[in-house]
């Protein structure tokens, strides 16, 4: 049906109505007054949900441009970095260290399993003579459904002492944890169609101290993406370019129902909907992409045996109106993805389910047991 | 009164009612087939505004970026290249060149005055080693309200043979005829909130043949910024990396408007608009910083004697609600400025110079005939 659509994808998520509102009004002038006091408040709300007290800079970029920005401004030529590389994402952020010249050591892992920190443990304590200037880390994996175990890669970076850790936080700020203060992490990136719950169009990019002193020595060419001149704007509650003003409404309007939410309810909800999908996919016998313990809070990724990944992804669309994601470059056709980020509610989950379960039994999947994902999913939402 | 914001300023500029309501609408993923749907028929739009059949990049970007996109992708380090500057702009694009480590030579005039193409011509024809990579002009240069002579310029690069022409087309596209192929463009940069009448958030960039010979052999580097990568998502009707949903989907209806309106009927609208605020001005004895013979489509500066700059431009905001925009860098407190760009009508140029007038009288402004920038206005208006 036209309209009627539901996004189950990790990306863009829903949308709030009040959001919608806020960015259907009127644009504003970007160096008014008025819009002043909105960058205030929204700097403010970014601070928070970031949970921290450093700069959190907003681009008008996607994720990738906010990523972008976070690595070619603290780097130089032919300097030495470790990308973790188990996805689509953590191998894009390698591609863009090569585009800059930068002397790029992969640490790799198949796509579904984590990366292994003792692989980063073993290369940082080697490196005695403090080569490696910067680890490069995808927290959850958006094309596999994994989340890294940065907590404990960070701690191997932070005894190395030199290398900075540039984070992409993309599916993971707003789902699960990121304490940018108490885990002294340098950078993270992220963007706005995820857990922020806004359509696509901005960026953020969170810069703590040590960052800031590599930014003074570090020599790679940018000007759109230099973040010093974001730095320096922000300061004065402004923007270095022309931002989407009617972006930054949205984020507003969005940033207030986090606050009232709050982030441990906001965590707690995440964390809910990951374990009832997982136990709901489990019920009806479909294999899941990632371990327990390594999945994503964001993102759900169903490897189907006996059924095509593309035939349950078509029936949901045309039968339903709900969009779930398909796998990239090798996952193409193998998986497919249940997005469960940002302004998503038990209802959702129990919408989705059913028509994954209605989808099966059209499919005259053999696996199936009626009524069994609902079940579990419904089971596990209750708590 | 809250609400009540009339724009008047060169960007944003005013967003007519459809438009917002296809902004404020629930995104849809970008990977669907109804989203390629969306992107085909924007790329033809954009095809059409631009004069050309050459491929036309839509970047989640300010201007600026679109702008940084345009040089950075078809140029190497050391590449000698030629911006005109006589504004904040042009200055910006030799910011640009300096950033990446071109050889950038700049043409400067005074701001207020236009570029004088007899010193392009003198570089050029002097250059028989055909050492010039690029020659980059802005258009319209928004911050003095000039307009360059484009197309003397750009013949004299044709004469040349081996420089691209890059051109910022930020306010003049849309506002006044910005003919591809007729001229033989090589790189056009634009932004949203311009003559495209929707809000900040998308910068496009037109790409010709000749540009994208040069592409192939050249060393800067660049990531997301990279137009191969949106050169080859264009082909089938995709984005490289997420694109802002509602902003395009803001876009479409607006090509549709502008469609409907007819190219022709759009120029002779901002010309109207042009001449009849600046008729306004001298009637009411305010100077204008541009000459008549260069004075841009898209805005028009004042340079007020007699009384403040400033003054005028708060009197217009806090009791009329209209917002004007001040002057830039050293002509800050200088000069105002009256954007007349985008979704304008006959009644906004009344409005606003009726505003005008009666804060001219407000302040006791020796100069004023009560009533003749009014009846200046309406007389140029009725033709």
């Amino acid at each position: 049906m036209d309209d009627k659509q539901m996004l189950m994808i990790p990306g863009p998520t829903p949308v709030p109505e009040r959001v919608l509102q806020a960015i259907g009004k009127h644009p504003i002038g970007h160096r008014s007054g008025e819009f002043s006091t909105v960058m205030g408040e929204v700097t403010e709300g970014l601070k928070w949900l970031h949970q921290t007290q450093n700069d959190v800079l907003v681009l008008t970029t996607s994720g990738t441009g906010a990523m972008e920005a976070g690595i070619i401004n603290f780097l130089s030529p032919g300097d030495r970095v470790l990308a973790g590389c188990n996805g689509k994402f953590g191998d894009r952020w390698a591609e863009v260290c090569d585009a800059y010249g930068l002397q790029t050591e992969r640490i790799t892992a198949e796509w579904g399993k984590p990366l292994d920190p003792e692989v980063f443990r073993e290369k940082l304590e080697a490196d005695t003579e403090k080569t490696i200037k910067a680890v490069i880390i995808t927290h959850s994996e958006t094309s596999t459904a994994v989340i890294n175990d940065l907590e404990t890669i960070n701690r191997y970076v932070k005894a190395h002492g030199e290398a900075l850790i540039m984070v992409d936080a993309v599916t993971s700020l707003g789902a699960t944890s990121v304490p940018m203060d108490e885990w002294q992490l340098d950078v993270v990136g992220s963007g706005s169609q995820k857990g922020y719950m806004i359509p696509p169009g901005l960026g953020f990019v969170a810069v703590g101290p040590k960052a800031w002193e590599a930014y003074k020595t570090a020599k790679l060419p940018r000007y759109y993406l230099d973040l010093g001149k974001y730095q320096k704007a922000a300061a004065k509650n402004s923007n270095p370019f022309t931002p989407p003003v009617n972006l930054i409404f949205g984020l507003r309007s969005a940033l207030e129902m986090m606050k009232a939410e709050g982030l441990e309810s906001i965590f707690a909800r995440h964390d809910r909907h990951r374990k009832a999908t997982r136990a709901a996919f489990k019920a009806m016998g479909l294999p899941l992409l990632a371990a327990d313990d390594v999945a994503s809070p964001a993102v759900t990724a169903v490897a189907p045996v006996g059924v095509e990944a593309e035939q349950i992804r078509s029936i949901l669309k045309k039968r339903f109106d709900i969009a779930l994601a398909g796998g990239q470059d090798h996952l193409k056709g193998k998986i497919f993805r249940v997005g469960h980020l940002g302004f998503v509610s038990d209802r959702d989950i129990l919408t989705a389910i059913g028509a994954i379960e209605a989808a099966l039994q059209e499919l005259n999947y053999d696996g199936l047991t009626p009524g069994a994902g609902l079940q579990a999913a419904a089971q596990t939402l209750k708590g």
